[in-house]
C-alpha cells in the first residue's frame, strides 16, 4: 500500500479525501495534518470518519505521497519544500492552477510563493490533460466551477462549433465555501435563499480562461463566469450559454442530436464522464466522482445550451485529487473511486 | 368593502391571495372556489387561513370583483362569461398574457377558448403598463418569470444600452410548480438538488418575447430562457446577461455606476421594485410583493448582468394580482401589501 | 403613537420586533440599539426593513416604551436603569424570568446583575398571567421552549388529570441559535441533519420547573425537558408526554374527546392560542403569533401526549413581546399581531 | 459470485439495495424487478445506479438470493412460493416481523397472506437475533423505527436498570414515506415544517412491543411510540425515555458513567453499533450502515435518556436487510458495507 498523507484535513476537501481513502486498494492515509486540531484524534473532528485510527498532527511524516487541501498560498508554502524533495504532490488548492504568477498575484493579492515550480506543475483535468497528469510529479487540481464549466464546454470548443462568448452560470451547494464560519453560511441565513454573489470577478475565472484559451488557440475570448449560492451541502449545477458557430453543426432540429453525438464521441471511454440523455439533477453525483453532461441547442436563438453537474468535494475537489493520484502512480485510474451515488 | 372572489383558491396562488387579502384594508374576500374540496371549509384545506370564515364552493357567488387561480384554458373559459358580464377580473393563468392566439395554442396546445377577449386584456406588469391596467377590466397577471425577468431588463431595453441577444437564467423554488404532486417535487427527490429544465423551450418565453419587443421595437429578438429548479420553497432569482451596445455606456469600471444610475431613475417612485446596493437574496423578499434589481457590467466581457429577486407567490402571482387590482379599482397601489418580508 | 426603543435589534429577535411593529397601528419604532452595527442604517444590516428610515446607535433615546433583545446579564445591565427610571420594558433574555436568583446563577453561572428587581418582574406568559402583565412595568419575555411546552401542559395541568411526572422533547429549527456564528449552525453542517443537544440540562428547564409548580403547587416534579436540533429555519414543535392521573378522564377512546373539550375550554377567547382538530405543522404558524395544540391520549398507556407548534422568534420571543407590550400599554392584545401565516 | 434478485426495485429501499450490492464482494445483482417500470433500464429510472446493466422485468429469474422491498401484502404473496422452494430469502415488508398473524392483521387490516411461514421467519435484528439468523431462510427486516428503538433499548431493557415504562419519540426524514407521492411529502409542504404524525397508532409499535417484551419477559410494558416528520431527506434520530429502576444505577452523576459503561460492554465487537462519546447527529451516518447511541441519565428526574441515530434506508432497511444477507449465508457480516458516511 502506497502511504498518503493528507495536509490540513479538517476542511471539507481533507475530510473527503479520508473518507474517499478508507476504501482504496493500493493507497493508505498514514499521516494527516491539521493545526487548529493538532493532537486530536481525527475521529473527535470528524466521527464519520471513525474507523480511521489516526491523531492530527503538525506535519506530514513518512509518507510516498501528499495531497494538500491547505488555503491559496499556505498550500504553496507547505508544498514547495515536499516537491523539492521529490515526494509527488497534488495540490488542492489554486496554487499552481495559473501558469502566469502576475495573473496570480492580481487575483489572488499576494505574490506567488513558489513560481518557479509553475512551469512543472501540470493542471489536473484528467479529461483535457491525461498524459501530463501521468508524468507529473506536481498536480494542480482544478477548482470545483472550472471542472463543470470546462468539462461542459470541452467538446464544443475543441470541435469549433460555437463562438468565442461565453456565460457560464453555475449553482453550488454551500460546502464549496468550505469549513470556515460566515453569515452568507449561516444556516438561517443560506436556508431558503438563492444568491449571486463575486459579481466583480470570481477567482475560478482566470482559471476557466486560461484553460478555454488551450482549447481554443487564437480567439479572443469573452467569457463571463457567474457563481451562484443555492441552498443544499453538495453539488455544482453549471449551465453554459455559447452562440453557435456558423455552419457547425445542421440548422433546425438536427443540431440537437448532432451536438449530443459530438459530445458523446468526445467523452466515450471517460471513466467520469457521462454524456446523459436527459436534464441531470446535481444530486445524481451526491458522494461519487462523475461528471454528468446534457448539451443541447436553443435552436430558436441558436445558442449551445450545455448542463453539467457535479459534486463539488468530488470531481470538483477530493475525487479528482485521487484520479489524479491514481494516474501519477500508475494505479487503475478509477481505483477507489467507484462508490456509487447516494440517492435520494 | 369591495366583495371579492377567488376562483381556485386551493392552489398555492389562491390560497396566497386569501393570506394577503386578510390584511387588505378596502377589499373583503366573500366567496372562494375550488372543484375537489367544494363544501370543505377553507380552513381545513389550509390550516394558516383559520380566520377566514369561508366555505369552499363550486362558483362564486355575489362578487364585485373576481381573481382566477385556475390552470390555463380552465381560466379562460371560467373568466370569459364573467368578464362579458362586466366584472373586473385579474387572471392569473396565462390565458390572456399572449396577444396572438396562434402562439398561444403553439405554446399552449389547446385553441383558445376565448380569443374575442384577448385584445381588451392587458399585460399587468404595472411598471411597465400601469396606465393600461388603471383603464382594463380584464388584467392578465404575468408569469412568475416573466415578472423576474422583465423588470431586471426593461430599464436597459428602453434605453438602448444593450444588444437584443438575451440568456436569462432562473432559479426557482419548487412552489413554483404548484399544488399537483409529481416525483420531481417529492421531497425526498428535489431536496438538496438543482436541476435545468424546459430545455426545449419553456412557455414563459413567448411572453418575455413579447414584453421584450414591445421595448424594443424592430430589433430581431435573440432571447434563451432557462429555468432551474432549487430546493427551496419560494423565490426566483433571475440573471440576465446581454452584450453591450456600442457606445451606450461609459467605458471601464464607470459602466457600473452609469447603469445602476440608469435603473434607479428608472424605477424611482415605484413602490415594488428596489434598485439594491448589495446582490440580493431571494429570501429579502419572503412573503412580500418586492421585486430586488441589482444591474452590474461584466466590464472584461463587455455585458450588462442584472440580477432580481422576487418571491414567486407573491410578486409573482398573488401579490402581483392585487397590485393590479388596486389599480383597477383606483385603491392605493400598495394597499394591502405592506407586510415586510419574513427573513430569517 | 407610542415611541418604541429596541436594544440590540440586530440579533434575530431584535429584527423580528422592527418586522412585526411596522405594521403596528399605536407603536412605532423610534430607536434601535446594537454595539456591532452601531453607526449603521438598519437597512443595510437587514435589507428586508428596507422602509425602516432607522441609524442603528448605541444607546436608546426619546422612547416610551423599551424591549430589550440583549443576552443575559447584558440585558439586565441595560434594563435595569431604564425600570428604575420608570420605563415600562419587555425583557426577551432570560434576566427576570426566574424569581429565585440563586437558582438564576445556578444555570447562568453569573450572579444577577439586578436581582432587587426580580420581586417586580412578570413572567410575560398572558394565557397564564395575563392580569399580572397588564400591571407590570416588567416583563420577562418567556423563553421559546417554555411557551411551546407551558402552552401545551398547562390545561392538564391545572385540571389535575395527568400525574406531575413529565417529559418534553422539543425540535426547534436553527434560528433558535440567534445569529451568533457556530459549527453546529454551520449550514454543511447543520443541514439534512437531527440532533439532540444540551443532553446535561438546558436553561430553559427551570423556566419551565418553576411555572408548572405554580399549576401544580405541591406536587413534587420530575421534568425531562430533551430539545432537539432540526434543519429548518423557523419553529420548534414540542411533544408531551405524561401519565394520566387515575379517574382523571374516562377510560379507553372517550379519554380523547374529553381532553380535548377540556383544552378548548381553557383556551377559548385566548386570541393566539388554537386547540387544532388535526396535529399541526410548525409551518402553520409561519412569521405568525399564533401557538397551535393538539391533545390527545395514548389510550394504551394511558398517557396524555400533546403537540404545539409556535414561530420561535414570533410567539417564542418577538411577537409575544409585542403582546405583553400590548397588555401593559392598554392596546388591543392582537395590535399588529394580525398578519397570517406565510404558507406553504 | 451469489446471484441475487430483488422484487420490487423501484422503491428507495429498493434502490438502496442495488446502490449498496454493487461493490460486494460476494454478490451480484443479476435480476430486479418491479411492475410499473418493467422493461426499462433500471438506469433509467434510477440515472445513479448507470452502471448497472440491468432490465426492469415482471419476475425474478435465475437467483440465489431474494429480497422483497415490495410493501406489506403484497410481499409476502410473492415470497411465499420462493421460501417454499427452498429460495433464501429477506423481506424488508412488515409482513413477517410479527408473530402473531392476529395481531399483524389488526395493525395491518388485511388477513396475512402466509401465516404458516412466521414460526420459521426470524426478525433480522442481528444484534438481538444473530444466531437465528445465521440458520434462517427467511429473515423479516426490521421496521427503520423499531431498529433504532431497539437498539437504544435493549442493553438497558436486558440488564433490568429501567422501568417498562418507555416514552420513543422519533424524527425521520421524508424518504422514509417511501417514493410513492403525498400531499405531505410534496416539497413545498414537507420542507421547513415539523409535525407528529400517527398519534393514533403507528403499525412500528407493536413490532417494537414484541421485541421489548422478550427482553424483558414477565414484564407489563407500558410503551409510547410517537413518530415525527422533519424536512430532510435521510435519517431517524430517536430519543427514549425511561424511569430508572430502583437500584440500577449508582446514585447520582455516578449513573452516567455507568451507563455508557453498560452499553460499550454490550455493543462491543458490533460492527455497526457505536456507543458515541458525544451525542450523534443522524448525518454522522449518511449513506451508511452504522447504529450510533448515546446513553446518558437525566439525574434530577432520575430517567434514562438514549438517543440513537440512523439511515433509514440502510441500516434502517437495505444496509440491514444486505447485513442479514451475509448472516444467512456465511459471509463476513460486513461485506459490501463498508463505505464510510458522506459527511457533510
Amino acid at each position: 500500500m502506497t502511504k498518503v498523507g493528507i495536509i490540513n484535513v479538517t476542511g471539507y476537501a481533507g475530510a473527503e479525501l479520508a473518507r474517499l481513502l478508507y476504501l482504496h486498494p493500493e493507497a493508505q492515509v498514514v499521516s494527516v495534518t491539521g493545526r487548529s486540531a493538532a493532537g486530536k484524534a481525527l475521529s473527535q473532528v470528524f466521527p464519520h470518519l471513525w474507523p480511521l485510527d489516526l491523531t492530527v498532527t503538525e506535519e506530514l511524516s513518512d509518507v510516498d505521497f501528499a495531497f494538500s487541501a491547505l488555503p491559496h498560498a499556505a498550500s504553496a508554502e507547505a508544498v514547495a519544500p515536499l516537491v523539492r524533495q521529490g515526494l509527488p504532490v497534488v495540490d488542492i488548492s489554486a496554487d499552481f492552477r495559473l501558469a502566469d504568477a502576475a495573473e496570480y498575484q492580481r487575483w489572488y493579492g499576494v505574490e506567488h510563493p513558489a513560481p518557479e515550480l509553475l512551469s512543472q506543475a501540470v493542471y489536473g483535468l484528467p479529461e483535457l490533460h491525461r498524459a501530463a497528469v501521468r508524468e507529473a510529479r506536481l498536480v494542480a487540481n482544478p477548482g470545483c466551477y472550472p471542472t463543470g464549466a470546462l468539462l461542459a464546454l470541452a467538446p464544443a470548443a475543441r470541435a469549433g462549433i460555437i463562438q468565442p462568448d461565453v456565460v457560464i452560470d453555475a449553482k453550488s451547494g454551500v460546502s464549496g465555501a468550505g469549513r470556515t464560519l460566515g453569515l452568507v453560511y449561516h444556516y438561517a441565513e443560506a436556508n431558503e435563499s438563492v444568491s449571486a454573489y463575486a459579481l466583480d470577478g470570481h477567482r475560478h475565472l482566470p482559471e476557466i480562461v486560461q484553460e478555454l484559451a488551450r482549447l481554443w488557440p487564437g480567439s479572443p475570448l469573452r467569457v463571463t463566469f457567474q457563481p451562484h449560492l443555492v441552498p443544499m451541502t453538495r453539488g455544482i449545477l453549471t449551465t453554459c450559454y455559447t452562440p453557435l458557430a456558423d455552419g457547425g453543426l445542421p440548422a433546425g432540429e438536427g443540431a440537437k442530436a448532432a451536438v449530443r453525438e459530438l459530445y458523446e464521441d468526445a467523452y466515450r471511454g471517460e471513466p467520469f464522464v457521462r454524456v446523459v440523455p436527459e436534464p441531470p439533477q446535481t444530486k445524481h453525483t451526491w458522494g461519487n466522482n462523475l461528471c454528468l453532461v446534457y448539451p443541447t441547442v436553443d435552436v430558436r436563438a441558436g445558442r449551445l445550451v450545455v448542463v453539467s453537474c457535479i459534486d463539488n468535494l468530488v470531481k470538483g475537489a477530493a475525487g479528482q485529487a485521487i484520479q489524479n493520484m491514481n494516474l501519477m502512480l500508475g494505479f487503475p485510474e478509477a481505483a477507489g473511486l467507484d462508490q456509487l451515488a447516494v440517492y435520494p
